[in-house]
């Protein structure tokens, strides 16, 4: 079983100016391929650092992915530094240099700085990985039998080299270990609660086969997890042990893919040839950008409006202004009529509305922060509106707003297509 | 001077399901206070890798904060872990077991279930912290004068614990050297040519100060860090050297602060008194998702439409269904109709629209994906609309509209205001 480890380079990752998405995406990646992270390390642009990180991972893994400090600016230390602890010499790769010039030319159409120019010099005792989407090259070591591959800090140049060269080169390798994993996704219930319930399916799993809890804003995603060598089997083991566990929480399943709550709308609406609009007041469009977010979305969202400030709940979604003056915008009433105003601009299937007290400021007695309405019409007219109570700071509530009312909405179309 | 390591402990880290974004957290904080962190190590939920950053952490830093693994369900082995690491035996602790019946009872409203109580069960070797926001309890370990402090993995508990106890406790510690920052924010200048330009200044910078680049989305933010351990001579120090950074860059500059363009935006708009609404085609809400997830933005956004489909462009928005016919959702023309549109909806000072292809799909030879047109209009009705280009894929295409289409309305904001 071939073990890798990745680290990450960069100061501004140290002092928390930037959170570490790429080395989330290549644990994905190389999971999805059976090779196994054991350890993810991120250090600053320090020479003693990265040789201590570059000298722990090479003892205990076999493939030490790095990425970042390869920049043309002097703050990046990595190339020189590698250079030095592998015992080569920089000179120019000719294959590189032609593509910092082909970029600048043809694709970013800038002038070319010598600074430029630089990043084309490599080690010479490094293969080189050629990088089609920006500058710095892709740098392959080997050393004592562990393979050490450099790249690039920015994501899709990263994911490009990923893709289209590092995982080949390191399934080359050799790998007979594999890991299966599958997700099912609940919701409305919380992870112990979840957890008492299915303790004796838990306790009944081979040794081979782990459980994790993985709660996230009102979600609990479970992950089964196998590992073998005789990879269609375990395919099989894996899948029917998450054909029992839906069975035992059928209740709180939403989903048998590991998918955000927008996913489940997308396919349920696609599917089934629905439409949907949304009325955002306190969500400010996070609800369509989640929708939005997922290609070929157009097909089954038409739009929405924010109607943050009450003068565009009245002029566009036709809320009464003495709706809004009885009830207040945080209302079933007000909900109620940002309904069918958001139906009657845009003729969906599905309406969704929600309006709410965020925070940190706007709360009152009555209706303290992380009070929400939220609402769900379908083309009958019938409505479903409902308060909901959240809790702590705005970003949260907004989260929360969102995935309950994506969540109300998922409910409804479920029991319509029942009923239909 | 006083060095930290994260340690963050889940395998839902090591198969990228989850973007550990709890470190970068803590970092950000830990060095506001002068507390470096010298590395971010991730491992799964397994013993011999646990054991081993524990080990190596615990050689090279002073204070180890560790955070998962301490939730009720079977995957969380930290505690029992740690328990045996330092040599403790796991017993009730009477404070913590007091917050949780206070929490199941008063707050979650749920019934407490064993799995629950078990949460109170802390080494008898350990300092207790309260968790106020969840069941999970602090441990704070000593060993040969290093300090280990591990804590839950949920955000907003970590987060709690981190402000109210961890920080003073490190404190306490003593630590007289200190770390400032200051970063200022350019647009629109990519990494090399900037550093080609400031070249001489960063080359005369003193020793005890670094100059670093962080190229995010069409930004680049230079962050100017000073160590030192006379801390108001350091802040003046940085303070000059960041006035003189900010004449060298001052034809790119659009922050003095570490700021997002959605905050620039929002003060721009809130110090001068003026309003904005959003007319979003391909963005489908982003634009107002970034500014309403700022605390008080309501005074300056009254909202927008989110008019993905043509049908909502021309019932909302009224764009002629000639415009759209002749020249297309993705046009000069249709975004003029659109800022026309938004701002007879909302009266606002300001209207900011955008319409483009965002791929995969939808390209054509005429407009490939990432053709967009933005356009911004002012309380005169002039208009600014112009076109753009992006590259690659989809999530990177939405969120180079958005921060293009800020910065087009900050450039306008700042002209008019000039000019008034």
């Amino acid at each position: 079983m071939l073990k890798c480890s990745i680290i990450t380079i960069g100061d501004e990752l140290l002092i928390g100016q930037v959170v570490d998405t790429n080395s989330a995406w290549m644990a994905r990646q190389l999971n999805s391929y059976g090779l196994p992270v054991r350890k993810r390390v991120a250090v600053g642009d320090s020479r003693d650092e990265i040789r201590k990180a570059l000298d722990e991972e090479g003892r205990d893994s076999d493939f030490i992915l790095i990425t970042g400090g390869l920049g043309p600016t002097a703050d990046d230390i990595t190339k020189p530094l590698l250079c030095e602890y592998f015992g080569g010499k920089l000179k120019v790769d000719a294959d590189s240099l032609a593509n910092v010039k082909y970029l600048f030319e043809e694709v970013f159409r800038r002038p070319l700085t010598d600074r430029n120019l630089k990043q084309a010099e490599v080690p010479d005792n490094c293969k080189v990985i050629i990088n089609s989407r920006g500058t710095a090259p892709g740098m392959v070591f080997e050393k004592e039998g562990k393979t050490f591959i450099s790249m690039p800090g920015v994501p899709h140049e990263m994911q490009g080299m990923m893709t289209k060269d590092v995982i080949p080169l390191m399934l080359s390798k050799g790998n007979n270990h594999h890991i299966v994993h599958k997700t099912l996704v609940s919701f409305g219930i919380g992870e112990s609660m979840l957890a008492d319930h299915i303790s004796d399916f838990e306790n009944s799993l081979p040794p081979n086969i782990k459980l994790a809890y993985l709660p996230n804003y009102g979600m609990v995603r479970l992950r089964l997890t196998g590992t073998g060598n005789d990879q269609p089997r375990l395919v099989t083991e894996v899948e029917n042990l998450a054909l029992e566990l839906s069975e035992h929480i059928k209740e709180w399943l939403i989903s048998n893919e590991d998918e955000g709550m927008e996913n489940i709308i997308y396919r349920l609406l696609k599917t089934n040839e629905l439409t949907l609009s949304t009325a955002e007041s306190c969500t400010g469009g996070y609800i369509s950008h989640l929708i939005t977010a997922i290609a070929g979305s157009s097909a089954v969202f038409k739009g929405g409006v924010v109607s943050y400030s009450n003068d565009l709940k009245r002029d566009i979604l036709e809320v009464k202004e003495e709706t809004l003056r009885s009830f207040g915008a945080v209302s079933e009433e007000t909900v109620s009529e940002m309904l069918h105003g958001i139906r009657k601009q845009s003729g969906t299937d599905y309406g969704l509305a929600v309006s709410g007290v965020m925070g940190p400021g706007g709360g009152s007695e009555d209706k303290p922060v992380g009070t929400v309405w939220i609402g769900v019409i379908n083309k009958k007219d019938e409505k479903h509106v409902r308060k909901f109570q959240f809790r702590f700071d705005r970003q949260r509530n907004i989260h929360m707003t969102a995935i309950n009312a994506l969540n109300l909405l998922r409910s409804v179309i479920v029991e319509d297509i029942k009923t239909d």
